[in-house]
């Protein structure tokens, strides 16, 4: 019910969809969407918490291959590759083209889709990059700033192009692997282990 | 006029603004406004192409002060504060969350302000760093790559944490210091001019 409530949503925005369009959608009845829900709002909150509830540390499973990974480069490029492709799947790039659109209708789930969605990816890419830490094969010892630099050098534009043109100027794969290509490239420069202490920033 | 266009879409979203609101803000008649932009979305269109129309090369006054720059920290240091500030302006981000918000419905304006606004000042970015490839401070061979990583370091959080929240989880001065410092210190590790190679991305 919820998974073709977001295509619906997605294609409508929040204010141009209907109960009769989320329901039919489903296949089941207005009246089994009213009890199970209770109006329109009802679907749009069940739907941002149930994606929220389905993501707790999803890189985890990356964990071991990270273990194993014969250099620094090999791991942060599985990492990229992994983290990258996820987010610019489609069906989370809508979820979050949809959040975005509707923050100032309903900025308590934006929140919580920021806090249990968004903040928890991130939390676990750092988790994977402490791990690369711990094995000598970058010095990160602020994952999780190291993590939004990661996301962001990954992401910054396949993810605001899908944002700002709807969709319409997709990404191309070439494009997407020459961002990732890069952005393993310059973050093994910034995180490889060195002697000397990194420039201090005032 | 458009000014005010702008605080009523973004305070109630392109649907559930009125016309009468858009003139009422902008102390006109709904005649003078029905003349000058045809209807709703015709002030819709105006305001977002003459956003565009304002964008050429942002920080371009920058780069006097990039060449006289003593280091390159420096000169890293003033290009992030001066984009990142900007770009977490309020008004910027209103404008970048409304764009997103209608990007389903108005596809061809959104990708209009990604291409006009967006990518333009992200060339303006690159611009500057080639300043600093120039003069040797740094190694950036491909300006355009290295501004959007640049760009995405120091703007994935605060930037996403205004488009999920709705804004009303604000960033705080002392957290985007924190990125800016942050992204400050990779960016110049990941691009200081060094003589062995830089690592192979196959």
């Amino acid at each position: 019910m919820l998974a073709s409530a977001l295509e619906v949503f997605v294609a409508n925005g929040y204010v141009g969809t209907s109960t009769d369009q989320l329901a039919a959608a489903a296949a089941v009845s207005k009246q089994t969407l009213y009890r199970a829900f209770g109006d329109k709002k009802g679907v749009f909150a069940a739907l941002i918490r149930a994606e929220c509830d389905k993501i707790h540390d999803p890189f985890a499973p990356l964990v071991d291959d990270l273990r194993s990974a014969a250099t620094a480069e090999e791991a942060v490029r599985q990492l990229a590759e992994q983290f990258a492709r996820s987010i610019m799947a489609s069906r989370i790039q809508k979820l979050r083209r949809l959040v975005i659109a509707e923050a100032a209708r309903f900025p308590e789930l934006g929140t919580l889709y920021w806090e249990r969605g968004f903040l928890r990816m991130l939390a676990s890419v750092a988790r994977c990059l402490a791990v690369l830490d711990e094995r000598g094969l970058l010095a990160v010892p602020a994952p999780e700033l190291a993590a939004q630099q990661f996301a962001g050098m990954l992401l910054w534009i396949p993810s605001n192009q899908v944002m700002f043109t709807g969709g319409t100027v997709p990404v191309q794969d070439d494009d997407l692997q020459r961002v990732i290509d890069a952005g393993v490239a310059a973050f093994l420069l910034a995180y490889e282990p060195r002697s000397r202490s990194r420039p201090r920033t005032s």
